[in-house]
């Protein structure tokens, strides 16, 4: 990922991408359920998927142990990605711990994502990776889940996540841009951005929403000339 | 609302409303699965509401763009006033954002009530004007939702709201007062925290619960003369 | 229980008590769905159980009111006891409030797990015990429960607590230890977090975790020259 | 409603109502959750709105004894119309019984859907009425609802219905038409269905559904040549 | 139980019950989510309970396997009895099978409840006793349950039943009436059922719900006139 | 699969195959909350897997049109075999519709198992092929659905299916055969079933089910001669 569009998004907040992509006909595209472990945490990133499917005990015998796809996962995991697991929103076992979560950071990742728990949540929190998860539990993987795939595309959190789809994080949630729209609703977003912030000025000053929030054509005259200003 | 009766109402806990209502036959008084933004966060005032009805394309079509309801709402809300969203318990939508946040602490509002989402969480809290919740969520509220009407009775968070009603929050919930029992409920709620506050401090102390909690008619000596003497 | 039994529960995370109880065949032996009043809260002892059935109005006429056996459980907690009530998982009425919690504190008592709510929740947490809750709510137990019988094996949040039985709790949730396998579990706890932390440092140095996690001899022999010459 | 547009809807199923109802960007249009009492029935009719609140005891005392809003409703409903009714998905207490069904029959009524709950379910079932519930539940309305308005917009099973919304129901589900749709709506469905019947023996007859569903030209060809014959 | 108290019961309608002991103040009475494998079964007998406990595997180890508390229930289940079971809603597993379901019918018992699953589901409803039940799932009780103990309070469906408890089932659900109430309670039920029949016929003749449901003066004195005929 | 191995099957109880995959350590092999469109159907082979993720909107655009996954895989599923759908669980729309069941019955599938929903669900009850499914729903697929993938391991009603893993179904539920057990714990089911059936006649007869469910040595001797006898 380009560094500047990279930049971009973390000044981005995902409540102003996720209304872009709206604009685009995009609504389903946020992955719920899951929050920070420390508050006010941002996460930018292409995605890196992980697939678990639910644990049948003689899948977990033949796939679950050992080097499994889990740690693979973790030992490849470039620099800048978001590691992002499928776990069907099951948070009754954890699908990652401390150790994994510093060979994440040791590799450069830039966050992980999951719809299943975590388990050491303080210890996970103190690494210094961006971890949004969907809650903490003790329990090793293994007592719901078979690790199972990656770099397929997968569900987490009610949207879908393809490999390299750019994901977004921040105290509202999660958002996955496709790549294609990445620039192009950025942009967007931080000029609306830009006008939010002035437009919450004028609320802040006692002006009504109405004709300011959206603008009508009086309003944006007097933001433009400030925006030229600035 | 009588500046004494909101001064008694912030002092009283909403753990010991709840009691005196349910004393009064009232058990279904409570906005369940709401917190606030801001922890330790008291709310008090009367209910201004705000209904929203689920996404129906032809009708958000119709009803959501421009200066919809919610906007009014938060354009008219009066200074004391709670704003009350119905939104059916959906948190996959946001109820409001920042600038609406804005906009009803410069109307001198109480406070927001809402059972669906806020977007701009970490603005939101940042405004100023206590917001109970139920979560977080980046999308605009038509994802899920259409703006609909206002001063009617609502459903939120599992009991009804009428215009009016005295709305009260707190780190345990959320209640509803119905106005002609609010200074009877809220005096008796304040003498039973004064109770309740020297019995804890004869539990501390290390006396059993036993005839204290409540009161036999010798502890209850005891308190009526250290209440006199105070 | 023996004072350095429960110095080692409390040095060992539950995560590390979750694997080894899973490695001897027993997966469901966790509290799910509670967490602590106050972040990073350790609770370690043995259980004290009480349990609630549903609210059958003629029922709490007979047994929720006066010096029911929720009081008397609180007042007859012995030093170093985990209080754990059954609520069926329904945490939209409280199981306690402070008064009871400052009961169960002065007498010594270790912790309270509840899969219901508690009330005055801020009050409950500035008491010092460690309090794991499904919620916080204002209403008192008979909105939905009576208060039933002590002592028996209860339900609680999905597992199964009997009177003795060992309960710890951390952030990643609460663990039920049967007092039998206490002793090897946290012994082989304590060694695994000792590996685990070792390892941790590898990793955060740059080593994958593949051969080290588990370790292969290798690792292995590095590890046990590290430890020995601690 | 105009005769033959009802006999279009009553020969329509509901999922072709739902395609073409897609296809015009309509997809939050279904009332979910409900069942039909008697299998295989079909209901036709524009809205009667009812809408019940949550159960609060001081006003249930003031609007749920007497000639409340629910039997003036069913008092009124006119001979063709669906009496749809609100009641939050809350299906254990009832939201009608035999009395309030037969009454509606008897006038007339077209059918009864409602996302809360049915009492004297068999006896209901017997009284000819189309009724789709979200189940039987014994209790009356006080136990969760209070009556409280008609013949304003409601939610029902997640969608929206205004008075006056055509619903049609079968075996699939229960679908809501905005009546300006209904007629084009209709007859594009029952063309649809006209050409799914003739794939369907296409189908039946060992024909894949590659270029057949949907046809390509050639298949339309075919079609259209045994449609004119016919 | 008495025959007569019995022939009553069965004669009145659940739906009916609950109207009564709701004007008794018993609203949470009402074993909810559970239903008759053969429809239009009705089921009336005092209640034997059987509690399990979620699965620990070390207590099922002790408690599961052979002649367990649940055979030894269906060993001793009195002639008329209906076996109880508290399951905590889980359906994921059985309760029983048809080889109990057999002894209990073959001990004379009246009836099954539960919570959880069964197994064999079309063999245990060819049984002939009746059975409500929350679903079918093959497995047997182990996969979730570990059969606790028998004889005393249990919670099941959301409200609590106590041995000897009297048990009503029919199409509209399960309703618990407690032994000093149920003679007082049916002829109550099967009056106002006597009354509501000739209100419904009433209706079904045309005339309006108004003074008639519930009746007025003028009314009752014409079902007085008839009933006296009768 | 050889026919004799599908005779066993046809002829051996979901419960049945469930207690022997129990035996050998599998608990975690049912599809859950799945019931047949027609009650009392029996469904039996291997699985050929189709997965569902949720609907994008840009993905629905280019994967949900024309000849997609779901409609070759229906082209292509071979005779006997069983199409199982990956639908998270969500009930909301449809995964399949008449056309698609006709193509499969044409095909010779044995059936269709879908933890989604069905639209045109009488149509699709009456083409003969077993289906089991979540529920109704009139919506096409694309309301939350992108056909995504087929022949690749799934999650389906909570747990795994591999392709060519074996699905029975009956009135109790969904199981998954891994192959390499299937022929033991047919053979075992079947055996179980007939001792069984057996213990059902003499519980039948009046004797308890102590030392008989299981068979202590006695019993085993009379049931081992009454079998040489048969």
């Amino acid at each position: 990922m380009p560094e500047d569009l990279l930049a971009k998004l973390r000044a981005a907040p995902v409540a102003g991408l996720s209304a872009q992509l709206r604009k685009r006909g995009l609504n389903n595209v946020t992955v719920d359920g899951v929050r920070p472990l420390v508050p006010s945490t941002k996460l930018v990133g292409p995605a890196r998927t992980l697939r678990f499917v639910p644990n049948r005990e003689d899948l977990f015998d033949a796939h679950g142990a050992g080097y499994n796809v889990q740690k693979r996962t973790f030992d490849t995991v470039e620099a800048g990605e978001v590691i992002v697991i499928e776990a069907r929103g099951d948070t009754t076992a954890a699908t990652l711990g401390d150790i994994l979560a510093i060979r994440a950071h040791a590799r450069g990742a830039a966050g992980i994502v999951t719809d299943g728990a975590v388990r050491d949540a303080d210890a996970v929190a103190a690494v210094g990776i961006p971890v949004f998860t969907g809650g903490a539990h003790p329990a090793v993987l293994g007592r719901r889940h078979v690790p199972w795939d990656s770099g397929i595309t997968i569900a987490c959190g009610g949207t879908t996540v393809q490999p390299g789809d750019i994901i977004v994080g921040d105290s509202d949630g999660v958002i996955v841009l496709p790549p294609r729209l990445a620039e192009e609703v950025v942009d967007a977003a931080l000029a609306q951005e830009d006008e939010d912030a002035w437009i919450a000025e004028q609320v802040a000053a006692g002006n009504p929403v109405r004709d300011l929030f959206p603008m009508n054509a009086e309003w944006r005259a007097r933001y433009e000339s400030w925006r030229q200003k600035r």
